[in-house]
């Protein structure tokens, strides 16, 4: 026997120690920007942060009042998989209010946070092997889900011409090289910010369903809307599947707590996957988040807050030196090109924190292609904030 | 052109209807059980519930106050996505004090319940087609998730010769008809509440480390052991992943919190999906648990109360007619053989429920091969519930 050849029992123990490669998902670049600017703050500087996607503000008095009622009163058991039938029917008469949409609560489906209605819509909707459009720049958790589940995410590149969206146009390209089974909008967009026109969503929907490619609306950005109301696909069409949260408009993050509009057809097999990959949904986060709809005013104050934060930087990072960035219609993000200035977004992040003590995040994590001419800077925090950020990033540009 | 031939755009229609293949999981025939007895119950029965897998006590008032002070301090934004450091540092002591383990923090990661666990492990440690064994009898969404995600679940019988547990000779053999790459074990294990040896569970994973077979060892029912103590898989093997709860010994079930303890080389893989798949873990829910642990002079006395109960139904049932079931080890279960009375378990907990008010799950949940001649009987209940549950049933078998 060869000496050098590896022994079953070594082979044994190698095969006991690697991950899988579906599990090999690029990490965020942004974590690095984040424990950078925790150690300058060790240090003892003050940095402005803009590289984070959460609401400063908490969730609504209610919401924090009824998590306290139900911590008084027993048990915080199971609910059932689909979630508080409360809950459910409290979120369908929210699309009559909003969107004049008259919905069944039995399509609502209460989740783990928008990750879970991911999760559940990739599974219950997609084969492995099936491919499904998403739109570059996106939110990466998007492509990663999608490949740890074994379908193939489809980039379908966006710009200003298309008013960085999906065309039906692109759509129907991509569809024609290869066959699409699904296709991922969001509106307001993560990380640019940017919204479709109600007539672009309803079109995109359409064309999609002319083809049978199923249509996914990522809709968690919705009520952080400034340029122009959001529309829903459940205005649309009732084959669309629908994801959102509490987290943004309600400043929910850490409650992990949304919802999903399903067809009817396809209720009961997010219900078993429920039952079986999470069994139910946070009981004293259902519990807050039906009430969270009476904090409306509290939340619009908050929102009011975002849409100060907006024009303080679209006014002011032109004066400064930042002119180009794309539309800036809702959630709390303003992404940047600042290909003038670098290559290399993530170098030019760590320059801009270790210099201007602001901390953004590179566009690399969003685009794969062009990612290195673009920051997304949230606009969650506060106005003061907003305006040192401004003179920060004019001072770091004119130093060079 | 034919006249009945499918028009594309009905053919697209149809493709936007229906669930994946991988989304069609059996829903749990339990649901039919806890549905009829609701019915039973608004038209006025008593119905005695020994079908649900949850305790009936609630979590430590420890962790009550714990969530109620983290409400009243500001904003419950997301942690980092391995969880607070502070819960996993306690948790890691958990295994000095419990086990005499002394285990590195790094290793352990916060979930959101066990059911996060089952999801990550499976996905940082096994390939599509990969086969996984587990026991049968045993919780259905074993097989459920390993099938969502693409692996082979292979069911390893279990019988009284071998005390009902998977042995290193059952495993070799199932290994050699082909190769498994998993093995997944419970100990006290649902449905059976039957344990492993010590010396049963360490000769297991040493077979299973010899093979190449990656180690899961399900720990959510440690701390509800009667028989003799729960030995864990941290003590035999590094490279053992090991999935846990707080639902079951710290009753806390909604507030879905749970951790694993990784090989020190997949951390990172489970740490990129959950940044991915989750974001983080439910705030407040990890701000109980890590109290929960100064809560457990309370969660000994439910436990107590699980031992009479678990006296209760093991001398009371053979006196009534229903002397055969595995060893009641631990977990608060009773598998009890029910094959002199009927050949459809499903149909024998429904005629238990309606002529003698006790509400059981059949075996068919957690057995597709011998289930129907077997109900589980969960014994989470108050003492009185028990002993009624034990005339009730005696009185039922009498009837025929």
């Amino acid at each position: 026997m060869n000496p050098t050849s590896t022994s079953p029992r070594l082979a044994a123990a190698a095969a006991l120690t690697g991950a899988s490669r579906r599990s090999e998902i690029a990490p965020f670049i942004v974590m690095d920007v984040m424990e950078r600017a925790a150690r300058i703050e060790a240090a003892g500087g003050h940095v402005i942060h803009m590289e984070v996607g959460q609401p400063a503000a908490s969730a609504p008095a209610a919401a924090r009042e009824a998590a306290r009622r139900a911590l008084d009163h027993g048990r915080i058991g199971y609910t059932t998989a689909l979630g508080l039938p409360s809950l459910r029917a409290r979120i369908a008469r929210h699309y009559g209010e909003t969107y004049g949409v008259d919905l069944d609560p039995a399509r609502v489906v209460v989740t783990t946070g928008s990750s879970a209605g991911f999760l559940f819509a990739f599974l219950a909707l997609f084969e492995p092997g099936d491919r499904v459009a998403i739109a570059n720049p996106g939110y990466p958790p998007y492509r990663h889900i999608l490949t740890a589940l074994g379908c193939e995410p489809v980039l379908i590149e966006t710009d200003a011409a298309s008013r960085w969206v999906i065309t039906p146009e692109a759509l129907i390209e991509a569809h024609r090289k290869t066959p699409l089974k699904g296709v991922l909008v969001a509106s307001p967009a993560n990380p640019t910010g940017t919204m479709m026109r109600p007539e672009a969503l309803a079109e995109l929907i359409r064309t999609a369903e002319e083809l049978g490619i199923r249509f996914i609306s990522d809709e968690i950005y919705h009520g952080l809307d400034y340029a122009f109301p959001a529309s829903t696909a459940a205005a649309v069409s009732p084959n669309a599947t629908i994801i959102h949260s509490f987290s943004k408009y309600f400043c929910m993050t850490g409650w992990r707590v949304g919802w999903m509009v399903m067809p009817e057809g396809l209720v009961r097999a997010v219900e078993r996957l429920q039952q079986n990959l999470m069994i139910s949904v946070p009981t004293l986060s259902q519990v807050a988040a039906e009430a969270a709809f009476d904090g409306a005013a509290e939340m619009e104050a908050v929102k009011h807050g975002y849409e100060v934060n907006r024009l303080i930087l679209t006014e002011g990072l032109p004066k400064v030196g930042l002119p180009e960035f794309l539309p800036v219609d809702g959630a709390f993000y303003l992404y940047a090109d600042v290909s003038h200035f670098t290559d290399d977004s993530a170098a030019f992040a760590r320059r801009l924190l270790d210099e201007a003590l602001v901390a953004a995040t590179p566009g690399v994590d969003f685009d794969p292609h062009r990612g290195h001419h673009y920051l997304r800077l949230s606009y969650a925090g506060a106005a003061d904030e907003m305006r040192q950020a401004v003179n920060r990033i004019g001072d770091f540009l004119r130093k060079g």
